[in-house]
């Protein structure tokens, strides 16, 4: 019912276009007593903001969060928290182009069949801009994860670009914060970046694959039918902006499997159940096994390009279209925080709603 | 917050386990005036029951479906409608050995740690017989539909089983009813026979790949973020048992593409925008284009298998366990019509959303 | 949205209509571990059920529930509980005024207006009978509290029948269960029996007030702006047939206090703090206070009298009509156990609120 | 779930402490093309607005309101709509009392109890400034309403204050606005003045009586259980700061008629049905009826008083408490545009839940 909203006891609504004063994310059901700064905020915004480097739109806005209730004396109070970012890098431009023309790829047309009124001048709520709240958002539930439940560790990375895949073989964590495409493997990092660049120049773009993981996720958050934690990372992976689809552990290819490869087998373990393998991705039965939550997303080529495109106007008349302006060739790349975001979102959510239905009535395992 | 709900203004609430007493959905927001009966549902329901051939579970349920409430004479009244299937094939078995084991691949570890207690007789509400109450609900759906919005056309159909694809140049839509296994080729069904029959034998199982589509579906359904058409069809596949991920349009396709190759060039037809290609799968922005809406979903093999696998149990001791019974050895193939069930609700569902925030505000293209 | 349920963890939905096979609660979100049987239930069903005395309605239903889903072995499993009561006592008669004309003080006319349709055999929706599957998820929600919160009483009674209002001097909680009136005074339950006798026989009805208090709930509950306890509380009363008003504390003689009457002073006590007096009905700011929580409502009297009224047809006809039939005399009699139920629901419901969003945050009063 | 959020449809959550940067609404659902300026908004806003006269609080607020989101080029584009009012007014002070101590009938001492942390600079989220937010949504209500359905008249006015009525016979809709306490009687008016002022001067408050009427609302709207439109009313009115109870139409009165004296008898008029009196404030069965639709609700008196009233220190001792500041003598009389803003919001959320869930399927009454 609540279009701009995601999550059930942890809600974020989010509300601004690209080319408004502010845009900004309402978060209603943040437990009280997080400790939470504009600077703890800043430190995942800085990630996501544009002109980083060649890579990405070169639309310079500082994205400066501002907390504007909720928080007192450094720590949320239980009520209702906005964080702000306003819109400060709006150059004036001559809009009458794509006031009269739908961008293909673009929302343009099903906006105006829509809703009989859109804002041209920029993507309105589809603006990757409008994923400068949610990183806010996704903050916000990382402190109060931390809070409550330390020890989880969200991280996302790029593990394809276009046709080209990471090398699995190669994985390092700690090579993920040390390229411009949260890449895993320097050598693939590398090879992606001369790609990329060849794109960019030649006025193409091009899609991505995003991996995510939440290591130290207790065993036991979500349900087993609607309420299934992977019922919503999938639904919060696909309402990203240019994302088309969403993958749990094996994913697609789980389709591929026989029954006895794809049994993860238990063993017993010093501290509970051990897996040998995770193609469930971390969820059985919609609910967290304890092993690492794994989701994987893809996210379409950015629809603004050089390249000349058919489409037609506002009136029915047959046309062409280039998209000029400041556009990532490779949107994927600003992606990477936002799915970490909405990863940290939807585990508080269910950690909330566990807390809440269940308390600690959950079984244990082991000699009575 | 719903853990067993779905749906914004047509809701659907299912309920029921396995080895109850029966099983059912109960819907609101329906709208009034639909004319449906026992009879119509059955139809649905049929194409999913077990035991309709030697590739689906032999436990034999006619899954007669009864109207309980919400209809008078044959119309709905805008009012709850119960939809009851009751439990009639549950032999007497001995359930000691898995009361004490955790099966792998299955929910029975994840129940027991979040809840403490579980129904150990079958999946609970893991079980694929909870997917008959959605059966029953997505007919209904399909009656309001036919109702509110006539020519709408949903159908699902099987792609792939295990690693065999089926030939997409030999796609056609009279196949799909004439084979167990829901495909548009017969020649792909007649392999994907002896493989079945082959992997059955063996007590093993395999994935699936399911596609469902709907033809008719108006342009302008959806929102552009949280509410996105393709976000709810998300969730909706994803919230199906054994589903491990969700394709809309190209889905992991799309992250191979350039920007030029994936925008769907529009031109002006006699009724409407006319686009040359259908990458996004009939959706932009959340909303949708008035193309056929084009969702793909992996489903996991049947973890009830007949080869040992290794366990624990409930103490924390190692062990192994067969699963014995009377399972599915490609549950996909029951998926199909469940797939359909879910498209037919969130379609429905968006459309009523759109009434009621929109109404005909949308906009028109053409010379005014 | 849910036009049909109430509550946001512990959801109930109802369904059915007093003339169809069944009525009914689907309710999500109970906690696992409640020890709950059929028989626990019917208690509380058997104090609403009618026919009980010659001041309630003489259609004689068993109003014998059926648990069909979410409970094994006794306990609540945490997955949805599906409460089912058959109707039973439909007596074949002529429908043909009343599915002409609409009865004034009735939805009859709303629902034809609202729906175009609607099932002129009963009140539908609108039927007290409604109340019984209210009244079966309450004493679900009753075992719930008692499992997770135990020592909560709660407890309604009639304080006005018609103009006749209770000597509150008189106050007895263990008269309540004594006379057909639950009033806890023996005086005026007395008077009150002679006086409904009186307009029975007269063909006529009249309304009442309804209290319920609930003791032993603990401080904390609810939040300050929407989520408030008296904001559901309001709610859940109001929703009741025939409900026309409902007070929290005070309620309406709020009005007519000054500030310095109306603080509850406070002072310390040896278990915590201790209030003087309680005009603010156990609720301050929609948090509760950890004093008795006091609600009452008003119902207005049954629509259903054997005085003819004016009226028109579906035809838009002028008319008359009179209401024949076996119905209460005095329907806030029955409408005790219902408002009982909903206090149940809802303390339960803000009960796991608290947890999820909370947990043990909360502060403490004393020296540290 | 949404702590800080009402409707269904229409959707506002507020948020923002009466002593933070800012408050304000962000609004999900408006429907699109609302012509709305912040001038449109600010109109309502003054109404609300504190220091208009000796018998509000002489705190300064302008309360600008600013659009941030969800308008483009004077109309609302269907997206969520950012609605921000800053607040300049906040004297610095010496809080070190009421950080430690209790003041009775405020939200202090729970807001402790649940959260363990609270801003004690005000009432938090309990401040009368939280209004604010509301008053600025309702006039998007406001402005919806009369783009979907031109006509409908909403009206808030006081009808008792203290224990002084208005004096019924005098009722005159145009004295409404001439006076301070929007008394629809001059004669009245002038009485509370005094005796208003003689409160004010003693350092004391008082309760009041609020009646929100809306003309012209069409019949349908609502439905027939829990999604009643009296049950969303009632839990609006209740929602607001102070308020203790809520009445429909007749209110707790209801409860002395008798049925014949309650049913509000039908004739059938030229445009449809005329009914000979209104018991029933314009709603059967929770929908609408077509005639004017009545509330009223009880405001306790203002809980900041001058006069010395007992409590306790956060570390448990008993102590006594004086509350000075700027305080409204009868905050009810700044609760009249508070009333109806939320019977705007109300109405139009119904509204678009009828457009959406029945559409034009409602019933004629009259000759086929």
């Amino acid at each position: 019912m609540s279009m701009n909203t995601f999550g059930h006891l942890f809600r974020v609504t989010t509300w601004g276009e690209s080319h408004g004063p502010a845009l900004g994310a309402t978060v209603d059901g943040c437990p009280p007593g997080v400790e939470i700064t504009e600077e703890m905020l800043q430190v995942w915004l800085d990630q996501r903001k544009p002109g980083q480097n060649k890579f990405t739109t070169q639309r310079r806005e500082p994205d400066a969060v501002k907390i504007l209730s909720g928080v007192f004396e450094g720590k949320t109070t239980g009520t209702s928290v906005q964080l702000m970012i306003e819109n400060t890098d709006q150059r004036s431009k001559d809009y009458s182009e794509i006031s009269q023309k739908f961008r293909p790829g673009h929302a343009d047309i099903t906006y105006w069949q829509k809703y009989g009124i859109r804002d041209y001048r920029g993507g309105g709520r589809s603006s990757a801009r409008e994923t400068a709240a949610r990183v806010a958002a996704g903050g916000l539930a990382r402190a109060a994860l931390d809070h409550l439940a330390p020890g989880i560790q969200i991280k996302g990375y790029m593990v394809q670009m276009g046709p080209r895949r990471m090398d699995r073989t190669r994985f390092d964590w700690d090579v993920i914060d040390t390229n411009p495409f949260w890449c895993p493997d320097a050598v693939t990092a590398e090879d992606w970046a001369e790609y990329l660049d060849g794109l960019r120049k030649s006025g193409d773009s091009v899609g991505a694959v995003i991996e995510v993981t939440a290591r130290g996720v207790p065993a036991g958050l979500g349900a087993p039918v609607y309420g299934k934690l992977d019922t919503d990372l999938a639904a919060a992976m696909m309402s990203i902006n240019a994302v088309k689809a969403v993958e749990i552990g094996d994913g697609m290819a789980a389709a591929e499997l026989t029954g006895t490869d794809n049994a993860d087998e238990i063993r017993m373990g010093p501290d509970g159940p051990v897996y040998g393998s995770n193609h469930a991705g971390g969820i059985l039965g919609g609910i967290s096994t304890g092993q690492e939550i794994v989701t994987r997303f893809a996210v379409k080529p950015t629809s603004s390009i050089l390249n000349t495109r058919k489409t037609i106007t506002i009136d029915g008349q047959d046309t062409e279209i280039v998209t000029k302006g400041r556009h990532d060739p490779c949107v994927g790349i600003r992606a990477v925080p936002v799915g970490e975001a909405m990863m940290a979102c939807v585990i508080l959510d269910h950690l909330l709603l566990h807390r809440g239905q269940i308390g600690d009535a959950g079984g244990k395992i082991g000699p009575v």
